[in-house]
């Protein structure tokens, strides 16, 4: 068949948006209608060319929900007409991380999936004149139609919109699932979460289910408080306002450090402050933001000997299939919110516009509605 | 009254062994004769100048075992004649790190005892002209006698030999610690220890007791080897030996990484190499050793969001008067070892060989004993 998709042909440049070809679904593998898609920072890492796995053509995305269309030989979970969010991270059940409750990393694809393959080594797109298109975090929901193996995809129930959901697919996921998945926050804690973007505010919202007394925030951008207070940040500190030294104010603020900290930046050097910022004894800081290729974090192992544990996530911890529909159905009930977040919708044709939103920083999230 | 000590009046030059004087317990202070005490690369640490906190003159040491002689208005958990271990780490039992369960630090004599002093912020030791001697790590087991703080006394059992036990005060409470109370190794775990001398040794007896499958000890001193296996060692790697990566060569070792690394050389290098070769999606790295002062850890965030922690652990996570009784008691039901690593006895007078034969590596342990 033919579909409508954004097509990034090389780093630095933007999307094209054109007809490509998409084979059927092969054994093990479900064809999606993609309804809607979420820009995230880390299509935009691989687009500008500084992500050195990153492979083009390729068609990129992978923070989106659909429908079911056709399923392929032996899929068994999902039928025609089923509403799905695609996982780039899934869930097979069966590999040594599955069946580990310490991990969400399941390996069975990874390989092929970091090459921009289906499982069985090639892919489903196409040119128009036959050229390969890789997939991309085994999604490419910048698609209209795509192909993806079915322990990659997330059922979650029908009367879910869409064109809110489909932050599920990443940023909410993470942000939440690093608060409750990774740091197992308890009730009472003080943390820090530095970066108010797509993924701190979710962080936030996640720290106010897991019943946080204190939920600093940390972001250059004033114009970000607002929103962060409105999802639970209960203190706002910007940097460039702090006389001397970061960390020891965060550790007065926290009264003696946070019991967790969260970096949302991707800067090596806020992870550090991040670190140093945790409390003596017991704070954890957790890693959420993907840092430049090459980039290195450093600390005294004193920070270490005395107490703090520094570790990082992916996915928030979540195990795709068994986490998102659930995820889902706390936004249907309301103890989460996206809709505020979601501050921009496009269609295809406008995507490139969206990445510009975000870097301006006039975005939390600009979804595509197809 | 006057006690025999070894005096290190300044950094960099060796203990000088001559009569001091000792006042008598304050309130809430006991009044110890040591009756053995261990040679730690901490004491090392602090005599050669590296440490920036050492403060001269003192009297180092704080791996000792003795006995109650008298106690100070208000002590009440101690009586003469009792057998006791100084604890570098208290135990108030009252602060706010005592009544965590997630950390051993109590902080309630913290920054006396970083000063060199007891908690009214004097000292009990002086030298025959009056010039103060400042306590070490709040203990100064290289005097015969010395004055403690209740809280910072481990009331042990009767029947355990002083020249054995006094090294629960430090290195085997630290090494076993770092496995049961840091890193809560579970059975079945493949771990690597780097680093086989006093402290690695009983990490490795620390793994065996927790039941750990595969238990890979490096080192580059291969005459470490013979006592490693004795005490639980399956593996034994040189990195001399290994052509090529170092963590590429233990995660084949470990099949995929190991469960749980631990640092017992205080190397920065050999810190990153424990966090990377800890298994993607689950693997702790738990930093013993001490770093040379200004020194930094490094890795990139990667190894973090894949799922590694990175920790470290001080005095083996042991909150003292709760475990070391503990650890006596395991000692004396011979469920771990202590006798073999004793490699040297010597007196007082000859405590500055005992230095000399840890520069050399030809101790494991060597206790002084008065």
């Amino acid at each position: 068949m033919r579909t409508k998709a954004a097509v990034a042909l090389e780093a630095g440049k933007p999307m094209e948006i054109m007809e490509v070809n998409l084979d059927g679904p092969k054994a093990g593998e479900v064809l999606i209608e993609i309804k809607a898609t979420g820009i995230c920072h880390t299509d935009e890492f691989t687009l500008s060319g500084a992500d050195p796995e990153g492979i083009f053509p390729t068609i990129l995305g992978h923070e989106g929900a659909g429908v079911v269309l056709e399923v392929g030989e032996g899929v068994t979970s999902l039928q025609p007409g089923d509403h799905v969010i695609p996982l780039y991270t899934p869930e097979c059940r069966e590999c040594e991380y599955c069946l580990n409750p310490k991990t969400n990393l399941c390996q069975s694809i990874r390989s092929t999936q970091g090459q921009g393959l289906m499982p069985d080594g090639t892919t489903r797109f196409s040119m128009l004149d036959g050229t390969p298109i890789y997939h991309y975090m085994g999604c490419s929901t910048f698609a209209n139609h795509t192909v993806m193996p079915e322990i990659a995809l997330a059922k979650v129930r029908k009367d879910a919109p869409f064109d809110k959901i489909c932050y599920i697919g990443c940023g909410v996921t993470t942000g939440i699932g690093a608060v409750i998945n990774t740091a197992k926050v308890e009730i009472g804690s003080r943390c820090v979460v530095f970066g108010l973007g797509g993924i701190g505010l979710n962080v936030i919202q996640g720290l106010r289910m897991a019943g946080a007394d204190q939920i600093v925030g940390v972001d250059l951008n004033p114009a970000k408080e607002d929103m962060a207070r409105y999802f639970g940040m209960t203190d706002y500190v910007n940097p460039e306002d702090v006389k001397g030294d970061m960390v020891a104010h965060l550790v007065e603020l926290t009264g003696g450090g946070a019991d967790y900290t969260f970096d949302a930046t991707g800067n090596v050097d806020v992870m550090r402050t991040a670190l140093e910022a945790a409390h003596k004894g017991w704070g954890e800081s957790v890693i959420i933001g993907v840092a430049p290729a090459g980039a290195e974090i450093s600390t005294r192992p004193f920070q270490l000997v005395t107490g703090r544990v520094w570790r990082g996530t992916a996915f928030g911890g979540a195990k795709g299939r068994t986490d998102v529909p659930k995820i889902v159905d706390w936004y249907m009930d309301g103890k989460i919110e996206i809709d505020p977040m979601i501050t921009h919708v496009l269609n295809l044709e406008e995507i490139n516009k969206g990445f510009d939103l975000m870097h301006a920083g006039e975005s939390i999230r600009a979804v595509v509605v197809y």
